[in-house]
C-alpha cells in the first residue's frame, strides 16, 4: 500500500506526470507551530535543477496544505497537501510507454496490475518522495521540542567513502556544496566523479549515512516494529536503495562479542550512558539514549543517456535512447529524502511510546 | 508491537522463562494442508542443543496446534499455537536481575517499561523467534503449490566468506554440517573458527544469504510495502541482525549504471527474462519473476563467557559472569528463521497480490 | 484516525471553510473503467442547495482527481482527489468562534485537541461526507461487474414511517423527489412535515433503509470484521446517526427463535437459499447470499434557527442564534452517504474475500 | 480478521471444540497490577451451567496466562493466554456435521472457505467470547486508576422491558438474580418467560443496556474510529447482536431538534457540563464527559429444541432435532460479553487519545 507510520500515519498519491502529487498526513498531534516556509525549504532541497549534478526539470514543487492547520498550528485533524506538476515534458515518454526500460518499474508494474502510466515512470518516479518530503518535514518541526536532531550527507560516491566519523563533521557544512558532503576534499572530488560519469551519459550509485542525536531511551518495540527494523523499512523505500546497515552493521560481522562492548556508564547527573557505540544507539530494537547511526546504499539510476537494448510491450527487440531529464547520481538529492523518512519514522516511534505506560 | 503481515498477519506472545511462548497466525487462507510433522521439523532445525556450535539449552520445542487445523487442513479461522517452556534455569539468571548485561536489552526494556522480566532476557530473548518459526513452517506450507521456494544458508563468518555463486551450492547440503554452510570446504573452517573463539569464551558474528525461486512477477507493492522493504523489515527483526542488503546490495554503490543492466529478453514460450540480475529480482519494489537474493548480517552474540564490567539497577559498577547457556554464534541457528521470516513475508505478499486487480 | 476500510482503504481531510476536502482510495484494484460523470453525479446528489428542505449553500462540489485514474481506467496507485471549498461564509461563524453550540463538536474537539477550527464546524461538518461520497462512488464503480447493487431510501421522518416491505418500493423513484422516499404518498406528507418544522426554525429526526441485492454468499469474517459489524461501525460514522439495525433488528427482540427461522431451499440450479430473511441475509457475520437490509436512526439536526442558551469559551452564558445555511433535516442529504458506505465496506469485504482460500 | 482494537489491540482464537480457545493482548501497557482471581471471577460469571435459564454445558473454564505478566505486573510485552476446552461433547453434533443449522453459520463457514470444523459450531459458538471476556477484564483493570466504570444489565427479554431509568437501578443488583436485571420485578417475569420459552423448546430474545460513568471528556475521533462507531462495531461483534443504539438512539428520530438539546452549564470547579443528556455523552464522535449509555438488541437463540426441517450437505432436505446443551436466551450470559467489549473498546480509545496532543 501507500503509507507509512502506526499511529503518525502518512499516505502518499500521485503520478509523475498527472495533474499532482500529494497526500494525508493522519495522527498529527494537535497545538503544533507548522512553519510553512521551513516546509518548503526541505521541498526545495529535494527539488530537481539545483546544480549540474541533478536533472534539468525545474519544477517549482510548491506545497499547498488543504486542511489540518489553522492559524499555523496544528488541529488533530488530518494533514491534506498537494504539489502540482507543472513541468512535464510527457513527449519525453512516447518510446517508453510502448518499451521496458531495464533496471526500471515498467515491467514490473505492467505485469501486476495489466496497465500502467508510463509518462515519467508514473507512480516509480522519485517524483512521488516530494510529498514524503512534505511528511518528514512536518514530522520534524514536530519533533523539534522533543530534542531530537537528525541530520545526514553524503558519504560515498561510487569509490569515495568519507572515512572520517561523523563527529569530526559539521552537520551546517552538508549544504555548503552541490553533492552534500560536508568533508569538503571528498566532496571536491565526488563532484568531479559525477560530472565525468554524466558527461559520459553514465550514472552512479553512493551511500548516505544518517545520525539521530537527542533520542530519548525507550522507542521503539520488542519484536515487531524494533526500531532498526521501522528505519530498515523506511530506507529501502526510497528509490534506489539496495542496502541498510545500522551501527557496526556488515563490519560487525568480522568481528569478536569482545571487541564491540559498549560498557555502560553513570554520569554526575545519573544518567546511564555507554562508554563506546558499536550498537548504534539501538539495544534489543529499543533506542538506549545514544547517537543513532545508519548508512543507506544505493543503486547507480537505471535510466543512462546512451543507447540500450530492450524488449517492446510485443515482445519485440528495441533500442531506447532515454531523452528526459535525469540524476546521473541519486544521492545529492536523496539526502533530505533520507532525513524526511527518519523523521517520519522517529515521530511515529515517539507516539508509540507514550501508550507503553499508562 | 509483536505482528508481522498485513494480511498474513502473525503474532508472537512469551518470555524465554514464561510457561510457555506461542502465536497466533490470522488472516490464513483454509483448504491448505498442514504436516504437522514437517512444521516440527523446522522447530527442530532452530533449536539449542544440536551441536557443540551451539547453546547446550535443550528444550524439547514441542509445538502444539490449539485452533485452525481441522483433520489436518486449514479451515480459515486463526491456527493459536503454543511451545511450553521446559528447561528454564532461571537461577542462571539471578545476577542479572540486578545488573544490566552490556548490548543487550536489559537496559532499554527497563527503561522503556519501568519493569522487566529478567529471566533468560525476558521477550528479547532469541527463544521469541521459535514462535515465528512455526508461523514461517506454514507460510511456507501454504506455498508450496504456489512453487516459490526459499532457502538460505551461512555465508560467512568472521572473516570467512562464502565467494561462490548461490548456483554453485546444493540447498541440499546446508544442514550436511552444525554451521549450515553448503562450501564444504568453507564450513569446515568455519566451525574451527567458532570452536575456537567459543573456548576464549568469546562469540563472533556472520552473514546469512538466502535466495528465493519460482516467484512470480507481481509481489509487493509501488511504494509502501515495496517487497525489499518488507524483507529488510522482516530480516532485521531478527535478533542480532545489524544490515541487510538485497540484489548487489553494497556493492552497486562503486559501480556505474551501465555495469550494472539487466537486459530483457523473452524465451520460446514469451516469457520474459532478464539476461542478467543484478537488481536481485525485484524492480521498483516489485518482483520480476527472477531469483531474489538477499544477504543479512549479524554481529557476535552479547554474552560473553568472560568477566564483563557493567552497572547494577542501582546504577553502580558490577562484574557480571554469565553463566547461562549461550551460543558462540547465532547465525547457524539463525537460518531457519530468516527463511521463516522470509516465508512469512512472501506469503503475506502474495495473498496482497491477490487483491490488486478485480 | 480518518480511514475506513482494511483493503480498499479510503482517508478523507479537510475542513468545512478550508481551502478543499478531498482523500485518498489506497489499494483500488486496477483495471477499473470509472465513469467520473457519474462520481460527479453521486455528489450532486449529497450537496446542499437541491431543494427548499435542504440548506441553500450552494457549492458547486465538483471533483478533481489528481492520480490513480488513467485514460479513464484504474491503475492500481492510490487515487487521490480533492473538492475545492468554494462558497464560504466564514463570518457566519464569528459567533460560534467563541462559543460552544450545544449538541455540536464544538466543546468535545476544544477538549480533545486544546484547539479548533470554528469556521463552519471545521472537521465536524457534514461536508467532510462529500468525500466519502466521491470513494463510496468509486467503490460503487468497481462493484459493479460483480453484479452487487446497493440502494437506500428515506424510510422515516418523525413519526411518519414507511410501512411497505421494501420489495413493494422502486429504486428508481428515490430521486423522483426532494425526500428521496419512493413510497409517493408517504414522500408527500414527509415533504410537508419537514417544511412546517423548518417554518419553525426547529429541525426533525428520521430513519434510512439500504438494501443490498446480488451480493454473494461468503463476505465477512467470523470475529473481528463481521459483515455486520462492519457496516455498523460505517453507518454510525455519518454525522447524526444514533442507531443501526439489521434484518429483524430490534424487533427481533420481541421474537421467538420458532418464529424467525430462515428455513434453507435449494433451487433448480442446486443453489441453496432461504424461504424467508428474517436474518437480513448475513448468518455468522457472513453474507449468505440473501438480501442485506438494514437501517439507520438520524437525530434532529443540532442547528436550530432560534435562540440558543449556551457558554462561550470563557465559560459564561451566552445567547446563540444561527446565522449559518442549514438542513431543517438530513436525512434526504444522507441518503447517497449510507450508500456510499455501504458500497465502501461491501467492496473492502470482497476483496478481503478474495484471500480466505488459496 | 480475528482483532479488536488500534493500540490495545486484542485477537482470540479457538473453536468450541477443539484443544483450547485463548488469544493475545498486544498493546497493554507496563505497570498495570493484574487481579488474576477477578479475571476468572469475569470469565465465571460468562460461564454456561450457572442456572436454570442457561446451558447446562459445564465447562471449568479456567484461564491460564502464558505471557506479559510478572510478579502480578504487566511487563509491556503481550499477553498470551488459553482457555483449555474441557467438556466438549463431540458426538451431540454428528449430525449437523452433514446438515446445515437454519440461522447458524454452518451454511455461510462452508461456502466462505469451502471447510467448517462443525463441531459445536467451531468458531462461530459462543464459545469464542470467552477470550474477549478474558481481554475485557485486562481492559478493565487497566482503567480501573482511570476512574472509568462500566456496568450493564438485562433490559428487556422478549415484550418485557426495563422502563425505569438507569439512575434508578443499581448496579450491585445485577447478579442478584439468574437474568442479571437489576429490576426486581422485571426480573422475576423475566425469568418466568425465560423458564415457560425453555419448556416448550423454544428460545427467546432481549436487549443489555450499558451504562458507563467516569469518562474524560476527549476519547473518541472525529471521522473514522468515532467513540460510538467503534461501540456499534464491537456490539454488533457479539454472537447474535442485531441492533446498536446509543444515547435517545431510534427514539432521537421522531424528536424534534428543540426538544433534546443538551444546554450546557458549568459547575463550581468550571467543569462544564450539560443540563441533560439526550445525546448518550457523546458529541461528534468524541465523549463530553457525561454518561455514556447505550443499548444492544439480541435475537432468540437460533438452536430450538424441536424439529427443524433443514439441507444436508448433499443439499437433500433433512429434518434436524438440536441434542447440544443450549440456551433458551442469550442475553443473561451476554451481560459480561457487553462489558469486556465495551471495556476494550473504551482503553483502546483512552491509549489512543495520549497520542492527539504532544
Amino acid at each position: 500500500m501507500n503509507s507509512f507510520g502506526n499511529i503518525f500515519k502518512v499516505t502518499t498519491f500521485g503520478e509523475s506526470h498527472g495533474p499532482a502529487i500529494g497526500g494525508v498526513i493522519d495522527g498529527m498531534p494537535a497545538g503544533v507551530h507548522i512553519d510553512i516556509q521551513e516546509v518548503q525549504h526541505q521541498l526545495n532541497r529535494r527539488r530537481p535543477g539545483q546544480s549540474e549534478l541533478t536533472t534539468q526539470r525545474s519544477e517549482s514543487d510548491t506545497v499547498e496544505f488543504l486542511s489540518g492547520i489553522y492559524n499555523g498550528v496544528t488541529t488533530g485533524t488530518p494533514i491534506g497537501f498537494i504539489i502540482r506538476n507543472t513541468n512535464q515534458h510527457s513527449e519525453d515518454y512516447k518510446d517508453i510507454a510502448a518499451a521496458f526500460r531495464p533496471n526500471h518499474a515498467d515491467f514490473t508494474y505492467s505485469t501486476k496490475y495489466g496497465i500502467r502510466d508510463p509518462r515519467g515512470g508514473g507512480r516509480s518516479s522519485a517524483r512521488e518522495t516530494a510529498a514524503r518530503e512534505v511528511d518528514g518535514a512536518i514530522g520534524k518541526q514536530a519533533r523539534k521540542p522533543l530534542g531530537i536532531n537528525i541530520w545526514d550527507y553524503t558519504s560515498g560516491i561510487g569509490r569515495l567513502h568519507v572515512t572520517k566519523h561523523y563527529s569530526k563533521l559539521n552537520p551546517l557544512d552538508v549544504d555548503s556544496n552541490p553533492v552534500r558532503c560536508p568533508d569538503g576534499t571528498k566532496a571536491s572530488r565526488m563532484i568531479a566523479l559525477i560530472s565525468k560519469v554524466k558527461a559520459a551519459g553514465n550514472t552512479v550509485g553512493g551511500t548516505i549515512s544518517c545520525v539521530i542525536t537527542g533520542v530519548p531511551a525507550g522507542l521503539g518495540d520488542p519484536v515487531g516494529n524494533k526500531l532498526h527494523a521501522d528505519l530498515a523499512a523506511a530506507m529501502m523505500s526510497i528509490n534506489a536503495a539496495k542496502g541498510f546497515e545500522y551501527g557496526l552493521g556488515f563490519k560487525s560481522v568480522e568481528m569478536l562479542g569482545s571487541e564491540v562492548i559498549d560498557e555502560f556508564t553513570v554520569d554526575a547527573q545519573k544518567r546511564v550512558h555507554t562508554l563506546s557505540n558499536f550498537s548504534g544507539g539501538i539495544q534489543g530494537g529499543i533506542s538506549n539514549g545514544e547517537d543513532i547511526y545508519f548508512k543507506v546504499a544505493f543503486k547507480p539510476v537505471a535510466t543512462l543517456l546512451q543507447d540500450i537494448n530492450t524488449l517492446n510491450d510485443r515482445l519485440e527487440p528495441t533500442v531506447l535512447h532515454a531523452r528526459g531529464r535525469h540524476d546521473p547520481c541519486v544521492v545529492p538529492r536523496a539526502v533530505p529524502i533520507v532525513e524526511a523518512m527518519a523523521a517520519i519514522t522517529f515521530f511515529d516511534a515517539f507516539l508509540r511510546s507514550k501508550t507503553c505506560t499508562l
